[in-house]
């Protein structure tokens, strides 16, 4: 494994490599695009671009931009995979998932209250049991 | 409201006006970026670039550019509020709650279970009245 890091250390980062520019030692992409993950710069280049992504990265604490990428690179895939929609399309679906569940989660709880009255004075055992 | 509507013809739409050029009666952006919505432009021009979400514009069907408008400024708003993780944190928070959901449903139709074999002959009815 670090024999096969080394071998990237000398390389210049993905997003680098794709601008065709010089990878300084103070380059703020490469920490974040390694060179065996190409595809990960120019899904974010082509969806936000560089100076967009560069100027979120220096808003970001240093400790925060990992994550800051990460989440690009799933927004920017989302995108390209969907124009239309990109991940809002997920948040629908989610948004959807969550209400159709409440609803059944509702009805559920009304069928319990329903056994309850039938069994009456058992009812808190059961239920307790569960919340406890 | 059509006399309203009369005033912002004449007007350049909101990405125009940005950018400070002239708003051609082709223009790409003038269906979707009305004058009387300047944030709705600033905030994609800010995160995706005004070209990318043109090319975006020119890639989908005519009649789906008014919701890829409308995903790409959700996107870019919450990129706004959050640097980190944009509306993916949107879509960890309703994951977890759907999980959280699934999980508490599951239980409490385990609590169905348990009042149904308490129950016996009375168990087809009642949850039988829910699903029919």
């Amino acid at each position: 494994m670090s024999s096969s890091y080394s071998n990237y250390t000398n390389s210049p980062c993905a997003a680098c490599k794709f601008l065709r520019r010089k990878c300084t030692s103070d380059c703020v992409f490469a920490p974040y695009f390694p060179p065996e993950e190409p595809k990960k710069f120019a899904n974010v280049h082509r969806i936000f671009g560089a100076s967009n992504v560069s100027k979120i990265l220096q808003e970001v604490e240093p400790h925060q931009r990992e994550d800051a990428v990460n989440s690009l690179a799933y927004e920017a895939e989302a995108r390209l995979r969907d124009p239309v929609y990109g991940c809002v399309g997920a948040i629908s679906v989610l948004q959807r998932q969550v209400l159709g569940l409440q609803r059944e989660l509702e009805e559920t709880n009304a069928d319990i209250m329903r056994y309850a009255s039938c069994l009456g004075g058992e009812t808190t055992s059961v239920y307790g049991a569960r919340r406890g």
